[in-house]
């Protein structure tokens, strides 16, 4: 049994984290911390996330999960570093400065960051790095829709999708969100359109498309569940690991 | 049997007109034009349009299929109301300006404009109507996905779902092309989003999103042939009607 | 606040709706049964259904929510009239003698069945009538989408669905569920797809396809929350009014 | 240049290749036959098929592409070994003995036989081996979709993805076509669903459904002529090839 720390439990996907967390034998949830008062969630008292450091020493975690914000995440995974507790992170939107503290953060824990833990998302990724592959020349669109309440666009996600495709096609360098007006596409143009509707939980579609022909490849989430189980996988994996970045194809395929 | 004239023949729509109308017993092509050079159009061949005055007194058209761009077209629909022949007008694109050019040569012949002659875009725009009306609140993002050679964003049919959903849903008066970075949702918005990969000839999907539940009502055009067929349909249609501006609709419901 | 009765309690749709009224004001469960043993849901006992007409007696609700089989249904809704409680009945699959049973019961109770109680449903069979009207001799088929447990097929709301169609379209006679070796499509036909898939909540798609053009028009519920929450509306509905049978339109429309 | 015979050149395939032929520069038709009387084709003159073998000497074609039924399609291959000329063979739908007497003939002389010539079909079908690979325990059901005047269902196309898929997933052995009434989904089944209707050119879409999630991977034909165009690819590959059975995954990869 692991003793997990959640922090944002407040938000969407640190309810749902607590919540799955709840189902299952093999973790325990022994701390939730929220920035702003929050109601007991799934029966576990949360408390304030100013008092994070001591709150860690005092419960003694294995793991933290963290689907917060940037600026939170980078703060929280400091103060995992300075524990030494282990940190799996799903927010996503951190500029470079961000991803440096994540970097420095890294050489004194384990610190596996991904932007999505369904298994079919990174099932998705392969797919379409196959067919992309396969297909040179065809034009490429990725379509993502998410509920009216997320901040940033595109998703995380889609970033790792739109850069698995440029790995695989060199020659696609110039990402345009949206058109509008007199604006034909151009050579080495991946299109992103980000929809944003509703309760849509997640949706990713690669449209490729050429030769009077098309694929569209779509990942469709049903729910939150499916994320949080996969951070409580990765967070099992991740706990006693040794100091270092790691990715939930890490967890996958080991 | 009713004469026809098509300008833009060579271009991808224009070309779609002329072989259809060869196809049919009741429309005979008198007349096609194109600013460029041009081989012959299923038979037919293509003049010059810098003579085109000249052309529509000679060969005596009743009506003139128009797809090209929105600055030929204008010259195109003045030269049709000076010598008195009806005009079927699929271009898009045009603004303000053009518009009144338009209506000043509606009140010299009878001109039908649509952003789309396919029947079962009609039938769309009206399932939206209906849809967006009995779910009050839910969130609208409308996508439509053209050929990569298509030149202006969104499509005129997509423009035309869009004023239909802010006539149904006054509250909503602002529309986002793409979104990228830190942009939430706001009150008021419809997203909309323009596709452009390989060949595709017309998709345009309506999403309906709230309460955990959505609706997408989609048309796919699975040709071009089925806006030229609609077209001659509209010139048929057109030919001897009083001077004004008609719609799609009219022919449809008539 | 009405006092409600959840049948099937421990079912997939019983335990949804004892949940969500537990989320809600104006509603109070007072009675919860099911066939075989359930731990409690949502905080609420649930009693040995052999037991529910001295139940309905004791804790004297106002409605009953019912999502469970036909046969259990209608011993449910005989209970039900002879103890004069009002019933909502979500469960499908009658054949003509539950039919007729629920035909009995409702000439001493108001008794309101639909085959689903989300308002985008209502908002797409009312779409699909208008397209499929619009588009004479265009071919329709009906595909449906739900979880792996799900028992019968097609679904009691893609039953709707084509009782719509062949209303519309009179021509239009014969189900064909699947094809399979030589079987051409013939006229009168609306082909019918159910396709049953890991946890999907449920999605239905009508295809209305001719003239190189084609409709797509679905539904997709994110969560079964939505049918819970409109089966709760209708329950809030129906309480009070006079024996009859009643329709999930009645209650959108009223 | 290669010389091409076409069998069934009035029938919807056959017409597309010899256009799609009469636009490329490597191909020449050099004979065209029919089992019924057939006007010309793209300018091409078409012959009565009861000459076939006649013809074949006549002509002296390196190659014939066949798209047409099972039954004359064993005819005209047979002719084909008979004459010692290359065969490539889009018709499905073949029994046992005729894949017997397939097998005959490519004791012969090259015979490559598809059920598509899409290279996005082969990119589906890639994608699909993954995918289906990566998601163990996820239900899988097949959809594809045609114009109302094909025959036989499922579609070769589908044929093969599912045989892809019982490939991988050995445990699954069972294909269901269509549901109708109490009918649970089955350990073991993968559902299969042929949907006819308009002029739709084909499409194809995996559903992989499991754990709160699911991936739709879907191809899509926009015209006739991908399947002509990549027919005549492999009418190129296959000419002068030793004698054997080949397959379109082939061409691609060679």
């Amino acid at each position: 049994m692991i003793r997990l720390a959640v922090t944002g439990a407040g938000g969407r996907m640190g309810r749902e984290v607590v919540e799955a967390a709840d189902g299952r034998d093999d973790v325990e949830v022994v701390l939730a911390v929220n920035r702003s008062d929050c109601d007991p969630v799934a029966g576990v008292a949360v408390d304030d996330a100013a008092d994070f450091p001591t709150l860690l020493a005092d419960r003694d975690p294995d793991v933290v999960v963290d689907f917060t914000g940037p600026e939170s995440s980078v703060e929280y995974v400091a103060a995992c570093a300075e524990a030494g507790v282990a940190a799996v992170v799903g927010t996503t939107g951190f500029d470079p400065e961000g991803e440096a503290a994540l970097d420095d953060a890294a050489e004194e824990i384990p610190l596996l960051k991904a932007a999505n833990f369904a298994r079919g998302v990174a099932a998705l990724r392969q797919a379409v790095r196959e067919a992309v592959g396969a297909l040179p020349g065809y034009d490429i669109e990725v379509t993502e829709t998410h509920h009216n309440g997320k901040r940033d666009a595109p998703s995380g996600t889609a970033n790792s999708i739109l850069d698995d495709v440029e790995d695989v096609r060199s020659e696609l360098t110039h990402r345009t969100h949206g058109r509008e007006g007199e604006q034909p596409r151009e050579e080495g143009e991946i299109g992103v359109h980000a929809r944003r509707a509703g309760d849509v939980t997640g949706e990713h579609e690669v449209l490729v498309a050429g030769n009077h022909e098309l694929l569209e490849l779509t990942h469709r989430a049903e729910s939150r569940g499916v994320f949080a189980e996969g951070a409580l996988d990765a967070a099992m994996w991740t706990t006693g690991r040794d100091a270092g970045r790691y990715d939930f194809f890490d967890v996958i395929n080991s």
